[in-house]
């Protein structure tokens, strides 16, 4: 058939395999985030549910691509590790980089309503990039370096808009009472100002939510049982070596079913959610 | 603050530039559909309704992206055609693949509920590719080869389904009844057993859907207004020389509002249904 | 044998075909070509043997890789351009990019003592690079680039070192001298100060040198007669349509055999060395 | 100037700088080098001169490009590692490949005469590939790659030619005497038929030759002093962990000036030869 005629255009596509043997992020970024918040109202500085609506996203990327070892969100932005020895997609870049940009959206759209109350005006979008770490240590400075990126934002936007929306300045007037200041100032402004320490803020807004892997034991469930396995949402600090000794099977070799065990009554409430979530697809489908 | 102690690793994002002057191609395809059509009940072997979510986030990637002169869709895929000299994105690979990736999939599941009876069960995935194609006849050869393709498969399809669900036959008698022939030979089967002239079936499963941007006179404008522009599907064939001499657009330097001019009356149903959302979706925005 | 314990690292090599249907240019320069320059006491402002080096070792690149369809070199670099559908070496860019830098590379030391007096020095060194274009307008603007640059640094060289060596101006002078001027002023400046009409300098300086492979006939042989292929130079504009009417073998699809006839009567010099040296060394190794 | 209107074409040129942090390693072969071998008559199985020829090359290379940190040389090919962290030619891979393997080959053409007696019959010519490894283990299983390739080359060069050369058999007997051989049977042949013990053989031929940056003493210095420096040619086992004990620069962050020292007594004849030649040709060129 005339097919065979054409289809010399298929050699046109390049192979796009990625070096092995490196850690691979995939980061997604919402286009025209603001514009979009400000068309779906959310909440200033931080919109909880919408973060949820990330973080429910996320853990959708991460249910479905099993070697995905880490996710780690902040505002509109993801960032997805695979580990250095997957063959997922044979490590194709496009294929890799489709797949997670593709189910983030999907997932971010279909999870919207569970936790928004406004329905979506239009169709969001996000754009995705991969950045390859060679060393443990690059892995590290990169997380460390989103994880302060929201500190630093937070700690202003935070202060931002207490200014304006409790001391009734206008966006130019908060801006100028916060040019120039450092982390301490803003601080001290919080507390002396409006009565907040900082650090008593919700995790989530302050640090992000990782994403980890982990097994959970069920209500009776013993060390013994292999627990189920879940994605994990912590807000924690991932700078300090603290985190990585708690987690070393992030860095790790993989080792199928060898994750740490979490006991099901220290789960915050979005892995309920989750779980549950999880159990009623399941029955829908089935 | 410390955030410039890891800011490093910026330096470790690649520049993706695609080579100036050559056509490119975004290529978006469902990830294992086969399971995604069974689950919600696809019609066999087209199911009408499927297809248009398919075309409406198709248009919905156009509307946005100008710089996008063609779509073609057929079964699950969807191709997207670049002009050669576009600038969008300063020709970043990664971002004009994910964005058109992810509009494409947030789109679908949008408009998912206004054709579909069965909610969504889960999240849909789909990849994305880019070909770069040199030159125009390399351009016509990659949409005849994708165009040759719905051709064989959608004959294959129908007299399949013919077997299967009117005559009784197993999948695999089917299968057996049609190993080795040529397109005479089902296009004579359809006839004979069916009483079906394969041309007679709808245009838009034999030749798939073409997106082109045209100016739309609306009721009582004439030639010398310049009419609305929108995204108008077409069902021609596109392998012949006569589709490039109706739409020398395509192929020729972009003008901006130059494209051809249609009439309200000829536009077909799912055009109608775009106007109608658009405005609607600007009424619910401001 | 434990050969294959390693040999995973064969897989870290990556493909680098490049795009089927574009032209293939590859660039070398001399690395520091102007303190080689100095040491070895090129003539000022052209040294005419220098270039012969160049152009024999452009020569045997050409005679070696027979899909270059087209050398073009000036001061320390040439370009060779391989035809759009070459599938030498698969189109392996670093393949390509090696051969060709090598080859030049070892053929420019092997010549240099038919034309040089003084011995080399020590090793010379050239970078190369590949550059795509896919449109023939782009080759022929990319060639018109560089003969562009011949020309304008040709005749700013040409006033510059006329003004140092027979003016008695310092380097300093001689540039202050030429500061602002345009191809008109330094027309006249080389004209009135020197009576030299610039247009009447050797076309190998103010061109750059061309190859072209053609065949040649040889005494006594007539058209009928297929000749002997050779590279032949030329000293011609290429900026202008004529060039391109002259030789439609360029940007035509390649039939081998078929290129312009040259009468062994017109043959420039650097040919005939070429022709005999071929001779000698095929003498040589049989 | 016309210049201008060209220019655009070298938007045309892509980048393609090499992710920070891993090994760079450039490999040099010889294109047809059994042919070339068999036109100058190199002794079987192994020409030292020819080697010698290579090596001096190498240690060329060695000597302008200051951040490659180790060579590799057997038969002919020539490998060289770049420190992870070099931003020479901020690390483009086309820059970085056709200088090494164009400096190469002109060392290799220049160096030919002292080495051979037979004048080179025509260009030679090789081809050059980069391939990057993340971690130090890669590194090593690359070189122990090489190093094992070469031990299973030998072995069966040296039993063939022993056969071919020395019992008088043809090619193809003696092909056919060694196939399904294991390297234990070969040497016992080695032994028993040519009194050969292998692992006598000179460590040059088993081994290939490994060139590192060192520190030599010269008479009347003591470990004060800084000494020189100089690549100085070993023949050792490289697999074994041995070599990467007694060497850590090679892997370790990378001290100038902290090499370690050799004493002039113990080096090699190429060594010698290198340092004179290296002061005759600064004799020269000043």
């Amino acid at each position: 058939m005339a097919c065979s005629r054409y289809e010399y255009v298929k050699g046109y596509e390049q192979d796009d395999r990625i070096l092995p043997n490196v850690w691979i992020v995939i980061r997604i970024d919402g286009k025209k985030f603001h514009k979009f918040a400000n068309t779906h109202k959310f909440e200033k500085p931080n919109d909880e549910n919408a973060l949820h609506v990330m973080n429910v996203a996320g853990i959708g990327v991460m249910q479905e691509f099993r070697d995905i070892v880490l996710g780690y969100g902040q505002s509109d932005e993801y960032s997805f590790v695979f580990r250095k020895d997957t063959d997922a997609f044979k490590r194709r870049a496009a294929k890799l980089l489709t797949y997670v940009t593709s189910l983030f959206s999907t997932s971010y759209v279909m999870s919207w309503p569970k936790w928004m109350q406004q329905p979506l005006a239009y169709a969001p979008c996000f754009d995705g990039r991969i950045i390859l770490y060679p060393s443990d240590e690059n892995l590290r400075d990169y997380l460390s370096w989103r994880q302060a990126d929201v500190h630093v934002n937070n700690l202003y936007n935070t202060a931002f808009w207490k200014l304006v929306l409790e001391s009734g300045l206008s966006n130019q007037q908060a801006e100028q009472r916060l040019r120039g200041t450092l982390s301490a100032d803003k601080n001290e402004l919080l507390y002396q100002q409006f009565g907040i320490n900082y650090n008593n803020m919700p995790a989530m807004y302050r640090k992000g939510t990782i994403l980890l892997r982990k097994r959970v034991l069920q209500f009776g469930q013993d060390e013994q049982d292999k627990g189920r396995q879940a994605i994990v949402p912590l807000h924690e600090d991932l700078i300090g070596a603290e985190f990585w000794r708690k987690h070393p099977e992030i860095l790790g070799k993989y080792v199928p079913g060898k994750q740490q065990l979490l006991d099901e009554k220290s789960l915050p409430k979005l892995l309920e959610q989750q779980l549950t979530d999880h159990m009623e697809e399941k029955a829908r489908i089935s």
